[in-house]
């Protein structure tokens, strides 16, 4: 398609396991063009990405120059950024910077760190729409769950009326398996611990912080708001007891944490079994209400580092696309 | 976005229900102009669409010319025809005639008529190429669920290892009613041909007709097969016991009615409970496998007029996005 338009230049910033994922996957793809990979150790520029991977694997420095991030944000000359340091959804840094510098120097962000969004949504986009860049984060909720994408461009004939969803994969697999097994909750949470469904420090996940983040990002998006994590009101799933979900089944019903975006709520639900929302293990499922198609319920991994970066993927890719 | 450009151009052949839903939504679409409506009995040019309606449902005639459809198609000036007449699989006719015709004319198609794409899909791609005009047909597959789009546009980093789906309501009502209530398969088909949910002759839906029409689809689509009606192992849900349900449940499993695009089967199948496919009522649902974002699921009405409608409008709208 794009055979004769020059490669599209990307540098990814952030080299954990999402932006590893970015790596592998933009070896296979043609047209793209990693100028630079940051780790928080160093830069690395003009990159063989297999030769990276395998380094950094090996837990060896990647570095091959001076610069800082935020420098090649500056003053390397590329098209897309891929912003994937870790969320802090108190300050959105470092990714926050990163994003303002990128879009003041005319270059796309591509994310999946929800922390900036969290804190400077309007600010961003704004920015974005001024300097004539696209600003894209199917990644930040729900990983490969599309979502994002689903609502602008395939849902495009339809008003949106509300989005309702099961948004973090650690609270549903707590539930799910103290469902399943009639299990506490902190047994139930060791478990997930010892598998590295949930963090050392799970408060993040399981006290509704993460959900909560992904609403204030979708309120943002589709419903004309201008919120943040403090407009939402948030209980988590810490004080479930198997006897609840129990009498819950008993009359149909599973307890999900759900993420309510019109509504600005993130608290455990009661939904029906045989609904769509329904899905069990580490599954993320969103429901999306709309005027002429009716509920849209879309399921997926809502985390993994592959699957996450097969989102900034699809995101690369439009971007590609749209140079036309 | 395109209000300097000319409106596109629509003829709306075929006047039933998904037709009505059409020319409702059309009516409240900026830059669209309608400039024929054709039904079985005749054709109606540069119709107000809200008094065609009216006239529509009081049973009155809507001609006003003595064109037919066909040559509303060759010689009236148009950009796209929306091809919306009876699903006739055996030689999908009359929609095969309106579908060459239109492409050969230069108009793009889009449809909810499964019959010329399961007879003559390649031919009608090949032509379509040949012709730079768009076919899009969204709603042949699922009604309002997106499948075909969310593959092509919204996961198009990955590769699509495979696709199986609940793909007929009709079907899925009838085994999550037996199921839920243990009732007969003949008593709860009564029930839904009551409902309107079956049809007086329910033959395409419960024998797995209507699902394998979708199957052809989705093949010749995405996993560059040529392969018509025929080419699937079609096996209905007529011989299900309200007994096999029972036993596959205490098992964890729900049995549905199950389309595999790979391996070309329509089948019931056992499906685990916590699966996204396993829908209840009238949904459909399809899982798309991905060697990269995992298998994600999608689920929403598979009928209905104006959800059938939506998805039709859908892709006229990214039919006008790419007038760019």
């Amino acid at each position: 398609m794009q055979n004769n338009s020059p490669p599209l230049r990307v540098s990814i910033i952030g080299f954990g396991a999402v932006g590893q994922g970015v790596a592998t996957l933009l070896q296979d793809l043609p047209h793209v063009e990693v100028v630079a990979v940051a780790d928080s150790r160093g830069v690395a520029l003009t990159p063989n990405l297999g030769t990276l991977l395998s380094r950094k694997r090996a837990g060896r420095p990647i570095a091959n120059s001076d610069l800082t991030a935020l420098e090649v944000i500056r003053t390397i000359e590329h098209d897309i950024v891929v912003e994937v340091t870790p969320t802090n959804i108190e300050n959105g840094e470092p990714g926050l910077t990163h994003m303002r510098e990128a879009i003041k120097n005319r270059r796309s962000i591509v994310t999946s760190n929800k922390g900036p969004l969290v804190v400077a949504f309007h600010e961003l986009v704004q920015l974005a729409r001024e300097n004539d860049v696209a600003l894209r984060y199917e990644a930040t909720v729900g990983g490969a769950m599309p979502i994002i994408n689903l609502v602008r461009e395939t849902l495009a004939g339809n008003r949106i009326l509300d989005i309702m969803g099961v948004l973090n994969g650690t609270c549903n697999y707590i539930l799910t398996r103290m469902a399943e097994e009639a299990l506490d909750y902190d047994q139930v949470l060791s478990e997930a611990q010892d598998m590295g469904i949930a963090e050392a420090d799970p408060t993040y996940d399981v006290m509704g912080i993460d959900t909560a983040s992904k609403v204030v990002i979708l309120a943002n998006s589709f419903f004309d708001k201008n919120v943040t994590y403090a407009d939402v009101a948030v209980t988590g799933i810490d004080r479930i007891t198997p006897d609840a979900l129990r009498l819950a089944h008993q009359r149909g019903f599973a307890i999900k944490l759900i993420g309510e975006v019109q509504e600005l709520t993130v608290s455990p639900k009661m939904i029906p079994i045989g609904h769509p929302l329904n899905v069990g293990g580490t599954l993320n499922a969103a429901s999306i209400l709309t005027d002429h198609a009716g509920e849209i319920t879309v399921a997926g991994k809502g985390a993994g580092s592959i699957e996450t970066a097969s989102a900034i993927v699809s995101d690369i890719l439009s971007i590609q696309k749209e140079r036309c």
